[in-house]
């Protein structure tokens, strides 16, 4: 089956960690792939996207947190630019 | 005058701690809005993203980070769903 182009990235800023984890658990567990450390891509369809938020929004409770889903449509998610290095072995 | 609405993210994974206050700064100096702690917004054109992109490319030089700047159009960046909680004050 061919992979469906994202259309969505999800970031987040979550000062505690154990909500931090769950919360990336929860990503995962919608199918979202991790692309940096706080930031995942996917595609879900709208009725997905607002419950993934409602289970992120009961997990945070009443913790700090700023988590935001951007929609991406096939053209912008073309057109991104990315820099990517990893560390070299010695 | 009109405050333009951003066409664009961008978001980091940079572990050198030097090296990513500097990435900051260069996005501040681009006039980029942080978002979360490594996430900005904002409007800029396609030659100006470049320049940004080149300027972070430099000041990373081969340490490992990454990097995605993603255009957002404004159908978008209108969809996008946030939570945000602050602290409470006790």
């Amino acid at each position: 089956m061919k992979e469906k182009i994202p259309n969505l990235i999800l970031i987040y800023d979550i000062p505690d960690d154990a909500k931090r984890t769950k919360i990336a658990d929860a990503c995962l567990d919608y199918g979202l792939d991790r692309i940096q450390y706080s930031a995942f891509c996917g595609w879900l369809p709208n009725s997905l996207q607002n419950e993934l938020l409602q289970k992120i929004r009961r997990i945070l409770g009443k913790k700090p947190g700023n988590v935001q889903l951007i929609p991406i449509c096939n053209e912008d998610w073309r057109k991104r630019k990315v820099i990517d290095q990893t560390a070299k072995e010695t």
